[in-house]
């Protein structure tokens, strides 16, 4: 435990540079309807727009710089992708990202405008992973997993540690589960720094892996993952399960239904932009009102990298507009 | 001079129990694209989810008990109305707010569910106007006019004065222009309590009255007003014009198109929901970079009450899609 908080402390350190201490917001009208106090910490403002820059930014950093100088080998369509190009680019080194020849033009552009060179695949996951390794062995360059790999995790952490900093009277954490990444580093963060802070997940019903392999005790697997956030599709990891075993409470599966209001209610009560990924933790809260009476909750906003379009296509599809 | 400094210290003071003090927020990326130091006050984030609920608390708590309690009359099918229903809920009067009968639903809801009581009129101003000199009549009601009204000037100035105590060294304040109760109460403030702080002016080229009313000298109207900026279509009123005229340095014009563009930047880089109204002092400096290189500039944002699938459609006008 000693040795946990040594790294956790350092992870914060050598991070800080590359990250934003981030704002925690609340709402009255939310803290009145829940019967609870929400903290929402707002990662959809966090350097490349998600939580995904402090794990990146640790594992970059935490290469030795003769590997560094190789250059890093990653595959993301999406918040993960930015994130380790910006880390590469801020700490000098190249970042070659593959990603799925039908992801969306802009994030092309936001990877590329890192300064990351680009390589497409079929958007299977054994087509992006396989490019992937043709690079790792071609160039000698080091792959970073999104989730699944320690100093990414300690990233990850640093955000409840922050969080629990800005708030030290939390009760609970609520995050959305999805490679397990985040909720891994923050049941450490919790777990070493938090006095009885209780872990929480929120998990798509719709890929629900997570919540399954808590109840068999093995990593279980989504045969679909027709969820709309779509940045909890994958699953968990042998780093992560682990520590998710020992340090998180319990997961709230939540439906895609209760995923798209609660985004609205975020966007239309708080005014900020939240990816669909990131509402499962008030909708958590939402469905379980009694659960959580009175109880003082940080809720983590992971990103607010989203296309309007959708968003609006989304919020249609609950029957009420908000005009 | 003195007394303008005592009634806008004792404004702030009234009105502190009923409003946020908002964060400032800034974007590096907006920064470098723009070459100057922007500080963006988040409005959007006021009690009521705009600035007018300043001036409408300072407006309700400055009648005599006696007025208040025989009511208060507004016209108003947008923030305003909010406002002063809040307001006076806040303050134990009545609020009878006359809507046109065409007013979104959810403004309608909004302004009941703060306990005004709905009364519905055509949309034009004179049956607007009419609906609200009968209920005066009738009801012995106050009438508060949302921006030609000395009260609500002096409520719209205590946003300039937060925004002066948390940037003390700044050159430049923009805002919107629409009845002009806003830039009045920004150019006292920064006329009292500014180092030498410019107060600009951001209207749009369809709706531009105050920017011709300041070349002619007196006060000129909109024939048409066909812009995206639903709150800034209205003229200015013999109660602020002569504060816009001493203490204004000028007012820039600007097009649907660049509105839009720059409404849709701040969503996408600052992940914040902001109204078209909020874009124009963005987009005043974007196409103007050279006049403002290297100032340190505060920009109001002034509310985040929009319609997203409306958003939406506006941000798919751009032809280029943030997906």
């Amino acid at each position: 435990m000693e040795d946990i908080r040594e790294q956790l402390l350092k992870t914060a350190e050598t991070i800080q540079p590359f990250i934003r201490r981030t704002p925690i917001m609340e709402s009255s009208f939310l803290n009145s309807l829940c019967g609870a106090q929400l903290f929402f910490k707002c990662e959809n403002f966090q350097t490349t727009g998600s939580f995904k820059m402090r794990g990146a930014s640790h594992a970059v950093a935490s290469l030795d710089p003769d590997m560094r100088r190789r250059g890093i080998v990653a595959h993301s369509s999406g918040n993960f992708a930015q994130a380790v190009a910006r880390s590469a680019q801020l700490l000098n080194a190249d970042a070659y990202i593959v990603m799925p020849e039908n992801a969306p033009k802009v994030k092309q552009k936001a990877t590329a405008a890192y300064g990351a060179q680009l390589y497409f695949s079929e958007s299977t996951a054994e087509a992006r992973q396989a490019e992937a390794d043709r690079l790792v062995k071609e160039l000698g360059a080091q792959f970073l997993h999104p989730s699944n790999q320690i100093e990414v995790i300690q990233g990850q952490a640093t955000c409840a540690m922050e969080l629990m900093k800005q708030r030290s009277d939390l009760d609970i954490i609520i995050t959305p589960v999805g490679g397990g990444g985040l909720i891994a580093g923050t049941a450490l963060a919790a777990h070493v720094f938090g006095k009885d802070v209780k872990v929480i997940g929120a998990e798509p019903m719709n890929a629900d892996d997570a919540y399954r392999s808590l109840a068999s005790g093995r990593i279980e697997y989504n045969t679909t993952a027709n969820t709309v956030a779509d940045g909890l599709r994958t699953h968990l990891g042998d780093v992560n399960f682990p520590i998710i075993q020992s340090h998180v409470d319990h997961i709230i599966r939540i439906s895609e239904a209760e995923i798209i209001e609660a985004m609205e209610m975020i966007w239309r009560i708080m005014k900020i932009i939240i990816e669909p990924s990131c509402a499962l933790p008030l909708a958590a809260v939402l469905k379980n009102k009694e659960q959580f009476e009175g109880q003082r909750i940080g809720l983590i906003l992971t990103g607010g990298n989203v296309d309007f379009a959708k968003a609006g296509e989304l919020f249609a599809s609950l029957g009420h507009s908000n005009e």
